[in-house]
């Protein structure tokens, strides 16, 4: 019999263990089995129905105000437990406790902002989206455009590098909308994700029926979902193609929110000197994004394009940051960066350097570099690789294949044009980042490169200390980005509540307006 | 050799004929050829590299005070052509000339309407989302979220029913917002279309390549979409499923807008008596949507729900006023109400009406009226049939089917409670309209129902004179609906452009955001 612990799910209102095959969830530093998870043989369509009638009801008579109370006794409750999801995350996540902490307390920050965000809308149950506008001549009959709670279930489907920030900066503004969450973490870090859960289920701080999570396959899921219910999906792109030809999406028109591959960049001004400001901030930059998390990030820079006369000075500056930064097992003091979540992740990301050295050289060799206290045969740690190419015009991979790991390629640009040209083969990134002590370069790029990229991210010497980090999904911030990074749009303050919700123009008589929009609150932009 | 005029396409900024086989449009009433389309042949790939780089180039080195002035030369040029128009539907739609007024004047109102809402955006080349929001203590580095014009084409695949207003109702935002157009109208009534772009691209009013037509088969052309254009379509759930499924949309993110079948409501305040001012705006708004385009508006009211005690009173008022209503030739003299848009729709709604007869009454028999000046054999005029049902809980098919002509069903309700529950077995509408003299019922109506309907309509005494119709779509106003509507969403002023943009959010010093966001416009609701 298999002793390692199977986690139960929570559906229809109570905990259920799966039945038949269940996949076990390994430590990645030291191989050991933790903990199994199953989804088979769970009663979906009773689960599902149970989150959308009884989640749904619950969560929808009560106001923004009262929903946002309860994202703030969440917080409470992780915070009470956050120590449990360190050890967790270090055990089956194999992260420094830094990178822990992005996850971690990135999940709980980002609750705490819509808690906060939420009390502002104070006792409304939906939300006016702008002013009353005329119809015509006579000024009685108008038109007042509200925004509604969906009358449906959110399904998110994960990634697996945030077990954590992954379910909470979906699951805040859905249950601020007042929509309840069926969350399906990434099997291979999904114990952090279930027992996030399992201490709010247990708290008893949301109605039964506002948050549920199935662990294991995703079999079957996609399969419950109706007309007013939205699913919300991390991952490849392959499996996105799959998700939104499914009936529900293509077919009964199933709210779809898709983050799949990007080719983030950094771009350095070509006015930018060895040595000046902006070159020193971007070497620091890039290495913090390709050791974070071990470069598992979804925002990590993946293209650094700098001047061509800067190429070889910051292949240097980089590759000496690089060789500066510990990595192995994470519990041994010093070391700044773990592993990788998984040996299949391991394999994935030498397979990926592979066919990127096809095109690109290699600048820094990570396979060279001693782990500190894992075994390099058995541990999925493994030390950041820099590639680079000096005419990236010509390349075609590097400007196409993600490898979801400590990994970046340098590449190397002649003038602006070419540069704004290179960032855009990356058809749609979540986030560009910027390096210049001149705000008319940055506002130029910004502008030319905004529409290719869910955001936007400058750094100049005078932020140099506030700057919040290329990588750091901050929840005022839009985060998403269009084509190959899979067209969604999540956080952005306010604004993510609009995908749990439904427009509506009401076109009434003055009078009739009059009481629609008193008790309302205005979908106004956070303050 | 065939004699009836072949329409040429204008694509990769010429005329071009189709080759091989053509499609005949006819006269619906009279039977006759009119002229032919054909898309066989064309070189897709050129005519829309040539939008996206030509077209689109040129739109976007326009402000979108500048694409507002060329929106105004497009009215003009239209007004100038409106007999032509006039005729063309007379002859291709069969309708009279108050019916073809709402597909063309419709359509130059529309177009207008942008070209006045752009102007208030002056210079600006993006638009600026919200306000500037801080993203710590420091006020240095804070977040602006703009909206940048995407840089490809927008594709429309549109609708037999209203080829002016289809056309322009979904152009005035694109072209607006800097992204030019490629029309595929259906081909049963491409004459009109083909004709209004002829006319524009004559007077060459607009940039080369922002306006293109194809006309005939619609093969091929979801291929060549890229990542950052967009495809708008209106028509069948079924096509709808085939374009959300198309790797362009599934797997590349090509964003995707869809209004499919809606089963619109009308809903009688259960207060209300026999000949109370309520019971009688209803009575003549079913009859006016019953017969305007002969029903063939996707906002039509399909599904009457009165109170049960008000049933017959309804079914009798409804039922004589139809009677009035004199159908055939639009040419003729008195006719009110033309012919629908092909044979093979008629055969279509006569199937429809058959398959709604499983489950409801016949109240108003339109196969009983006689046609004035149009033989039933030939012409594809039918006069408007009223069904029923007095307990629709039961019924399945009349919640799910929409009969795409003069077709309604009155449906009996004992409370509110079951009327809300019977409009929501539409699963999702564009419209519902209600008919009621109490602001709170309507207030609370509204509330309740905004959340399946893109826009809620409410008829009072007071606005009796003003209110714009159940059926008309104001530009001010959002069109789409959720769920089985396909989920999109049109118009509602500015926020039609949001399509047509990605937003972005840049976070920066505010040296940089001020260069930004100046010169550059808000994006605000319209005034």
């Amino acid at each position: 019999m298999n002793t390692t612990p199977l986690l139960p799910n929570f559906l229809a209102g109570r905990w259920q263990d799966g039945h038949g095959h269940a996949a076990t969830l390994h430590d990645p530093v030291l191989g050991t089995p933790l903990v199994r998870v199953s989804s088979a043989g769970l009663d979906l369509a009773e689960g599902f129905a149970f989150a959308r009638e009884r989640g749904g009801a619950a969560l929808r008579a009560l106001s923004y105000g009262q929903r946002a109370a309860l994202l703030g006794a969440v917080v409470k409750v992780l915070q009470a437990n956050r120590d449990a999801y360190y050890d967790i995350a270090t055990r089956n996540c194999g992260t420094v406790k830094n990178d822990s902490a992005v996850d971690i307390d990135g999940g709980i920050f980002t609750l705490g902002y819509y808690a906060k965000q939420g009390e502002s809308l104070g006792d409304a149950r939906y939300l006016l989206d702008g002013e009353r506008i005329r119809m015509g001549k006579d000024p009685l009959f108008q038109t007042q455009h509200i925004l509604s709670p969906t009358r449906g279930v959110a399904l998110f489907i994960n990634a697996f590098n945030f077990p954590s920030w992954g379910l909470w900066e979906k699951a805040a503004p859905a249950l601020l909308s007042g929509v309840p969450v069926i969350i399906k973490p990434a099997t291979a870090t999904a114990w952090l994700t279930q027992r996030m859960v399992k201490d709010v289920i247990d708290a008893g701080v949301l109605p039964v029926g506002a948050l549920s999570v199935v662990c294991g396959s995703s079999a079957g899921l996609m399969d419950q979902l109706q007309p007013f219910d939205v699913v919300s999906f991390t991952g490849s792109a392959q499996t996105a193609g799959l998700i939104r030809s499914h009936p529900a999406v293509a077919e009964d028109s199933v709210r779809c929110n898709i983050e799949a591959d990007s080719l983030n960049s950094a771009l350095l001004d070509p006015a930018a000197t060895e040595g000046s400001e902006a070159f020193t901030l971007l070497v620091k930059e890039v290495v913090r994004e390709m050791t974070v998390k071990s470069g598992q990030k979804c925002t990590a820079i993946r293209r650094i394009i700098v001047p061509l006369e800067l190429f070889d000075a910051a292949a240097q500056a980089i590759s000496a940051q690089l060789a500066q930064v510990t990595v192995g097992n994470p519990r041994s003091e010093g070391v700044r960066m773990g592993a990788l979540v998984s040996m299949e992740q391991k394999h994935s990301v030498q397979h990926g350097i592979a066919e990127l050295l096809h095109e690109a050289e290699l600048l820094f060799d990570g396979s060279e570099v001693a782990l500190v206290d894992a075994d390099p045969a058995t541990s999925a740690c493994m030390a950041p690789t820099l590639l680079g190419h000096r005419d990236p015009g010509q390349a075609t991979v590097l400007h196409e294949v993600e490898v979801f790991g400590p990994v970046a390629t340098l590449m190397a640009y002649e003038d602006e044009d070419e540069a704004f040209e290179l960032i855009r083969r990356g058809q749609g990134s979540l986030v560009v980042s910027l390096y210049s002590e001149d705000p008319a370069f940055i506002a130029r790029a910004a502008s030319e490169l905004a529409d290719c990229h869910g955001r936007v991210h400058a750094i100049s010497p005078d932020v140099a200390t506030s700057q919040t980090g290329h990588g750091n999904v901050m929840p005022m911030s839009l985060h998403g980005g269009p084509g190959r990074a899979g067209g969604g749009e999540e956080l952005g303050g306010l604004r993510a509540l609009g995908f749990y919700h439904r427009r509506s123009a009401v076109q009434a008589s003055s009078a009739a307006l009059d009481m629609l929009s008193s008790p309302s609150a205005a979908f106004g932009v956070t303050p």
